[in-house]
């Protein structure tokens, strides 16, 4: 089956978003096997919006739409797609419903906007939005089929998970892909491609391998595509095993799993708790710890320590260590765990502190210059990272390598 | 001047990559007057190009094609450009030079592969390339300019600042576009909506108006195109001005500025000093607020109470109000506020504790519940969050909110 992606809205061409619907849309699709022929971004314009379709449909059998709708701006996507397939536009009371409902639960007026955002195309099948007011729409014809979504990518990513990634299964019959899926920290993709090319050589020929490069992490997937499922899931498990043994002192999962998840499941194991002191991640580490569901379990809390003052006062770190060896330093991030296990009781704590630019920095430690400690009370291990310019690569890396430490030590010495 | 982006590259259509290519060329094009007609991404297969071309060339004066050049796989775009427009391939001396000089310099060998690279569409004019080995190529018939340029965006980059632009620039004649851009939050799309319409519709036709919503968060955009520059600067800033007073209680910044920059711009125009103390949001405030260059001016630190236990010990809020009206109260966020004062020793501070979900909530306190509080010694401003069962959103929406309650409560009070 053959997708095409159309993106709606002036902000993707005059630069001011990103777009990374297509690209998220694109992995889904891929996944179950569906190939995605072209992306397509076009003004929310009328006209544009009607070639796009006219272009899309007569090359693709699926049409995935996202932007264009909403309360200030869907009349047009809506119009458009109804007269591209001959639609009329007919009152939905169950949307109307849905609408009113959300706005006495949070609070907001309805409006003759919303109750205008309640017309839909007379052949649209309504795909339930769990995160806003507009629905997705599935629209089908004997030669495509439509399926508009709106922009916001948490609404979007709603819909293609409650409904429609399973309607567009069904509606792919015959091949399949099959993935497996390793994810790493702490080394680059040159040296694991070094490290395991003798094996992607001797891939049979249905077998590719991709390096998905993240901030100091690397994601290798291994992609099978063939007819008899049962046969390729063993083929592509059997190999990806293998790249995954070889590398196993860098892996911390296989899926799609977080290092953040990675590391929860391992406190849990462990029956631990955890902390975190941060300087210069400002509490980007204790953010992504916190982004896994249930982390009360094993974090019980962080100390950003911004400035020395509060190094000092709620990390109990010397003002001799700091006078002697500075805010960046071995010494410092050592004083750093110790105060973090003994203030917040926990069993393993990590410590970051850096110059994360981009000014900052001095001639001995220039910006980019990060230590990090993780260790319990008897045992306490150190590194030194020395990274870019750039402020929110510097923190997110450090960020990584953090997490991955702690992970690492706990697997280790816990 | 109509332009179309074509992107060219599988690693797009699979999601593998996300184009930043396409929106940092529409920026550039958008402020030299150049309208984005559609952006384009099709596979680097001889017939997808092809196709894109045909397009592309019809519809617009200039198409920007980024990717598929360099050393492994540039035959098949120039090939199809070459066939396209109809002009043999032909050996050019001069980037067979270059390259030799590159390869003394970065010490790698001059392969097959780099010969082969140096064949380029006879009617092609070369532009430098400063970063990679594959320059730019610029084709001009009757009707259409083709500006094709490798996908790496430094490479790209570097074409484009090198000499690409100024070229375009040279083509586009009259027209200009501009911009005025107002930040707000707190207050949905469709009430902002509601509150400016009548303003909107008496726009001037050559005038556009764009909701960009956030997480709790709205950007308006106002887009002015004409031919008079001065004029019209004059109108977008009158028009946008009207707007902005209309909308000044949940306004927080002009352009393009976050929320945590304009936060910081007002502590240090107050010189103050802040910190947070948060439970559900677990550090995605402290590190909003640390991403911001020189937050550690007026950014202290943070304290993260993901436990009770830190909530008492380090935030000294009381065992008794804990007890009585739970860590998801009112009571409890204003005792996290006079904690942090006191331990973190700073003028302002704004507490967060909430149920992120997806589990633990109870039907008098449901998942989504959050209460935020922010203020000095004196004077504590409480709120209440009824938000979604999602986690992320959650952790997202509450820290949106946090921001932009401390920063209201900084602006009205200090």
């Amino acid at each position: 089956m053959k997708a095409i992606i159309i993106s709606v809205g002036d902000e993707l061409l005059n630069g001011q978003t990103v777009d990374t619907n297509a690209a998220w849309i694109a992995v889904e699709l891929n996944n179950m096997g569906v190939e995605v022929a072209l992306s397509y971004t076009c003004s929310d314009q009328y006209q544009a919006i009607i070639d796009a379709l006219e272009y899309a449909t007569s090359r693709a059998d699926i049409v995935l739409m996202t932007g264009g709708l909403g309360p200030t701006k869907d009349d047009i996507t809506k119009k458009s797609i109804a007269d591209f397939v001959g639609d009329s536009m007919v009152f939905n009371e169950k949307t109307e419903q849905i609408i009113k409902t959300l706005s006495e639960h949070y609070k907001f007026k309805y409006t003759q906007e919303h109750h205008d955002q309640c017309y839909m195309p007379s052949s649209a099948k309504l795909l339930k939005n769990s995160m806003g007011t507009a629905p997705g729409m599935w629209i089908e014809r004997e030669n495509f089929t439509i399926l508009s979504m709106p922009g916001v990518p948490y609404e979007m990513k709603a819909i293609m998970k409650n409904g429609a990634l399973a309607k567009i299964n069904t509606k792919n019959a015959g091949s399949h892909i099959e993935h497996f899926i390793i994810q790493t920290a702490g080394i680059g993709e040159t040296n694991l491609s070094e490290m395991i090319q003798d094996l992607v050589d001797d891939f049979p020929s249905n077998l590719s391998m991709a390096y998905l490069p993240g901030t100091a992490s690397v994601k290798l997937r291994i992609t099978g595509r063939g007819i008899d499922k049962d046969a390729l899931i063993a083929e592509v498990n059997q190999q990806g095993q293998k790249i995954s043994d070889r590398v196993k002192e860098y892996r911390f999962a296989h899926g799609e799993v977080s290092l953040s998840k990675a590391l929860g499941e391992l406190c849990i194991s462990k029956n631990i708790k955890i902390a975190t002191a941060e300087s210069c991640t400002g509490g980007h580490v204790a953010h992504l710890i916190t982004s896994v569901a249930g982390a009360s379990a094993y974090f019980e809390g962080a100390i950003i320590s911004y400035s020395n003052a509060i190094k000092e006062n709620l990390l109990h770190v010397s003002h001799q260590t700091l006078q002697d060896h500075g805010a960046v330093s071995e010494a410092t991030v050592v004083e750093m765990v110790q105060g973090t296990l003994t203030a917040l009781n926990v069993d393993v704590a990590v410590a970051i502190s850096g110059i994360a630019g981009p000014s900052g920095g001095t001639s001995e430690k220039p910006v980019g210059t990060v230590w990090i400690a993780v260790g319990t009370k008897d045992n306490i291990k150190t590194k030194k990272l020395q990274l870019s310019k750039n402020r929110m690569i510097n923190i997110q890396y450090s960020t990584t390598v953090a997490l991955n430490e702690l992970r690492r030590f706990i697997a280790k010495y816990i």
